[in-house]
């Protein structure tokens, strides 16, 4: 186990961590703090090369470009795609499974077809699903989670058939944890002849993601979830299927030719962008992704799951908490169920303390409810937590739940 | 006529402008720079508010989600909306016309029915239309343009019918400049039964937009181009017509309850924000719309107007250069042909005069397939320009006139 003491220059790294030296911030599920270089690359962008893209007809419009597709290049290489050309902007993890539906599944779908998704999924990985089996007559199949919230793979296997056209699955659920075996879910899904969508979203920050050893057809990830800015996110896809998706936005920049008579369209990935780009976002979640891979991302994974670990054994004796989900496989973040106190009410006296952690449903009502829960508290990780704030996390979580019994 | 003479303090204000002393910068209508307040409310955001919104268990959440929702009320009060509930956030004006087009288009158009659009428009009022027209077998009509580009509004009458449903139409030209009698247009359409839907993407940061004196169904803009951050727009619809609209994109934050037996939608305007919205986005646009409405708007574009002027008082007696477009009733922009050179050449000359304008077809193809034209220099204005940088511009361009004769 790598040490995972306190990196308190990390800290530092972080502007709101820093300007708030006694905050806990254990909600990175939900959207992670920025590093100074993050904000710092937007700056210097507005500042000294802010122009549209795509139309260079001055320095600055060919500094912006230039930006902007070095940002689609940065992608790339974060994913180890094979190239550019696969790497789609939108604005986050939801637009792009959107797009994939919308543009793939629309055109692809028939009666019959079968979506295979899982009860792990985030709604973001439902709902759009269901819009497109709705417009097509597809039916989507969910495959079972087990008790402990691990997957029911000969659940899952016994969905998979000839009408199977897509797997989606998350890499890791953002409620609970739980790493699905993907290499099997890909390898059996690929057996029947079913595209796979994997949605990133909650690993990206921790364990590397490269798109060709996953052999997925579509990868998903958010970049404020990964250090970097709100508004943009990527859409990876194979090369070849992604140049067979028809359009889905329409606007500039996605065209070849229009004209009120029928209008003809560009080549991916800019086919899938409509309009002006979130072009100081892309620079800004390049420079996340610059920073993440300046890490040892190896150590850094380590760290995180030992303050899981230390979080999960600090748990264990304290009386009327449960952990929710897997003990192994997965993700660094812990959901709590408590016997005699409501999840709101632990958090609301964490954030006294100034724990910030998160309480609901996490966007995965399926999940809990085939959980049976509610309701469930998360504890997530990033790579600036600390042994120090689990300590003073399960400390605060012992007196919470004494005040509250 | 307002005095126009050079508002120095203002560039000082912008900090593109403020690092590049020697820039004219005259492509606003692709994109405007920031003024120093909109990067520091964004950043400021990160720094003290950043969270995910919505889902508010700690104090961050908390004040991510007040700078998220007070930002659109700012959205709301800057268009005189009747209440924030009318305003979306999309990632610009392209996405909020597809999200009309593919909601409010797709659940109301059929067979038969007509879409009237007009010449002018930008490439983001035509195509998403032409999308929703070939799903639902809809006809698009496009009302036809005069020679000296203003809307033939003869034509345009005699293309409503019993069978419009919508008619789009912009504010102010991208190209040309051109501004459209909006209010007998609204009024028109009215009569005869359609929704109008407003691209404000042009005006909003030159005229007051006043969507309950425009009377209009849908208004849309975007961040970029009225001094805010790239990423970010919004939607305005009035309130009976948004709540009745069907979800456009699925996911989290959008939704009532989901489960794989079928899902329910949350009211407008969440319904239409799937996923993590552009939260520090929005909260720039509202520092950028704060920043205009503390402005004297009406010297601002009798400023914008007089630069116009003074530009094209100046290119009368210029040989070789032709204005295209109206002379009056234009937005702050000045399209140019030349007849002995080729407008990218001039605008490359420009360029290392460090002169900043656009060339191209500026995503109006039907517009300058209509003019006769293949490609157009466009000079167009925003607050911080001169007339010292107008009389450079003039300067630089009969220099280069020259050179290229």
């Amino acid at each position: 186990m790598t040490d995972s003491r306190p990196p308190a220059p990390m800290r530092n790294e972080f502007p709101l961590l820093a300007r708030n030296p006694g905050l806990i911030y254990l909600d990175n599920a939900a959207t992670t703090q920025k590093p100074a270089c993050v904000l710092d690359a937007e700056r210097e962008f507005y500042e000294t090369a802010n122009a549209n893209v795509h139309r260079a007809s001055h320095r600055l419009a060919v500094a912006a470009t230039g930006a902007f597709e070095s940002a689609r290049a940065t992608v790339a290489h974060f994913l180890n795609a094979t190239t550019p050309n696969e790497v789609v902007f939108t604005r986050g993890t939801t637009e792009a499974i959107n797009l994939v539906a919308r543009s793939w599944g629309q055109a692809s779908l028939r009666p019959g077809d079968e979506i295979v998704l899982t009860e792990l999924e985030h709604h973001a990985n439902i709902v759009p699903w269901q819009f497109v089996a709705q417009a097509t007559c597809a039916t989507i199949r969910a495959a079972r989670i087990a008790r402990d919230g691990t997957l029911d793979m000969e659940h899952f296997h016994s969905l998979l058939s000839p009408r199977t056209r897509l797997v989606g699955c998350t890499l890791a659920s953002n409620a609970i944890g739980t790493m699905p075996p993907i290499a099997e879910i890909v390898a059996a899904a690929h057996a029947h002849g079913a595209r796979v969508l994997v949605d990133a979203a909650q690993a990206v920050a921790h364990q590397p993601v490269d798109v060709q050893a996953l052999g997925a057809d579509f990868c998903v990830f958010s970049g404020h979830k990964v250090y970097g800015p709100t508004g943009i996110g990527a859409l990876w896809a194979r090369e070849d299927i992604l140049q067979a998706m028809p359009p889905w936005q329409g606007g500039g920049e996605m065209i070849d030719r229009v004209s009120f008579a029928g209008s003809t369209f560009a080549p991916a990935p800019a086919r899938f962008e409509a309009g002006t780009p979130p072009i100081a976002q892309a620079v800004g979640l390049a420079a996340a992704l610059e920073w993440l891979i300046q890490q040892d991302r190896a150590a850094l994974l380590a760290h995180e799951n030992a303050l899981r670990i230390r979080l999960e054994n600090g748990l264990k004796h304290m009386p009327g908490v449960q952990i929710v989900g897997p003990n192994t496989d997965k993700a660094p973040l812990t959901a709590l169920r408590f016997a005699h106190a409501h999840p709101f009410d632990v958090a609301q006296f964490l954030d006294n303390h100034d724990i910030a952690v998160r309480v609901g449903q996490h966007c995965a009502q399926p999940l809990l409810q085939a959980l049976g829960e509610s309701s469930l508290l998360r504890v997530s990780f990033a790579a600036y937590n600390t042994e120090d704030e689990i300590d003073r996390f399960l400390a605060a979580l012992e007196e919470t739940l004494e005040l509250l019994a």
